[in-house]
């Protein structure tokens, strides 16, 4: 496996793959990699000749207040598990690399980026949408694979590549959960020991709340109120921030939740070390 | 040369010549082809394998009020000039088939965009980031070639392709204009045979700048009264509607004009038509 830190050097190299006509895959991280990552690579393994992981902090995805210093870097380990998922290329560049300082383009999706975590993270998806692309311009990639525990990052992704004819098959991997039912997460690793024990139960109240469609609940208010009791009964430690009922595409909020295509998706706090925990379900 | 009208088959042709070791040049256009384009397709004709010319009058740069339903289309005229010049491909698709109803992506540029032609056209420079970005991702070409005539465009793009890590060359022609200096321009048919007489006046007016500027003046007021004096001088149909001294890769203003480098900017409106000319020199 090959390390590289140049944005130049990777985008020389990839164009040259593209020009004998190899296929190039392209999973897209923030790096501290853990299974759920693997999944990525696993996935995109097979279908493509060279296999580029992408280990970058982008620092246009956090907002001003969020955890960009905090974020764990693990370049080390990266490579060792991108190695043994037979990844070709970890591309890990400097910020000032992948930025100039009067850096001024944008690129934005208005639409699927406007609920959910847009709401409490204005520029976040933009970042998001800026950093794909140029990674994209850098991997030149025929594929690349993101994962349904970011589904809204997903649905915005999807956009974009459409609306800018992008080049690129979009690949989603499902959520992978410790065995305990928590997704994984490198946020995980803020939490302590007592909101580590009670994390698990954001995912067993998605499953309640799917078992009360199942049953016949179609209101979004009832809905919610059995979420929310289903994380207070377990702990006090949960502070939900949102939980939306949307269109799995588009990510437009469903007045009435419908019971195949719906995505219930939600963010919740910890109370004592305010991290914020993401989760979702396809109904 | 071959003509498409879909985004997808377009792609899917330049994605095989690339596959192929093929090199690719494009000349993106809004139609209506004349001797300007010409020159952009003869620039880069010996530069690629092959030479696709987009023909797209793209909706998203014009404003409300702006000439989009006038625009001049000429396919049948512009497909025998292109074919004239080597063009390999003349793409000319429909609008609904470059932008589907509910597209929400867009490409921004904040900081190149903002004086000259941007503070009277705000939604302009969008339009075309995000249309040059989507043609580049439908034609994947290693150069592409833009006229000086839209001076602020080229500048803007260059801008785009460094912050995106665009893999795609920009070069950059420079002006055509008629044997009396007028530059050429799409909108110039737009005027009345009273307005096309005096409409050289534009250049004239520059290059008595220029020449002042070459005999020592260095204050932008004085150059710009001389500009305008030029004009009336010669017509009362000229309405001037920025003169603008800006540095020729930021397009930032300059408080003192720089004899090299500096670019003097001007968009005129003619009265009668109300069309708007622009034009441009380098010092």
């Amino acid at each position: 496996m090959k390390l590289i830190r140049e944005p130049d050097e990777l985008q020389a190299l990839a164009l040259s793959f593209r020009a004998s006509g190899k296929t190039i895959a392209l999973v897209p991280t923030m790096g501290n990699l853990h299974a759920g990552h693997a999944s990525l690579m696993d996935i995109a393994r097979p279908q493509a000749d060279i296999l580029i992981v992408s280990d970058f902090v982008n620092p246009t995805q956090f907002g001003p207040n969020e955890d960009f210093d905090a974020y764990p870097r693990t370049l080390e380990a990266d490579m060792a598990l991108a190695e043994a998922h037979g990844v070709d290329i970890l591309f890990a560049p400097a910020a000032s690399s992948i930025y100039k300082a009067d850096a001024s383009t944008f690129v934005k999706e208005n639409s699927c980026s406007q609920g959910l975590c847009g709401r409490s993270r204005p520029v976040h998806f933009q970042g998001v949408c800026t950093v794909v692309n140029l990674l994209f311009n850098l991997a030149v990639p025929h594929l690349a694979v993101f994962g349904q525990k970011d589904a809204q990052q997903v649905a915005v992704l999807k956009r974009m590549v459409r609306d800018l004819h992008i080049p690129v098959k979009l690949l989603v991997a499902p959520i992978v959960r410790e065995s305990d039912g928590l997704a994984l997460s490198s946020r995980n690793q803020y939490l302590t020991a007592e909101e580590r024990a009670a994390a698990p139960q954001i995912h067993v109240a998605l499953q309640a709340l799917s078992a009360a469609v199942s049953a016949g609940e179609r209101v979004p208010a009832k809905l919610e109120k059995l979420f929310k009791e289903t994380l207070s009964a377990a702990s006090d430690l949960f502070e939900p921030q949102y939980l939306e009922f949307v269109d799995r595409e588009t990510m437009a909020p469903l007045e009435k939740v419908v019971p195949a295509g719906t995505l219930v998706a939600t963010a919740v706090y910890m109370k004592k070390t305010r991290t914020r925990l993401i989760d979702n379900i396809l109904l």
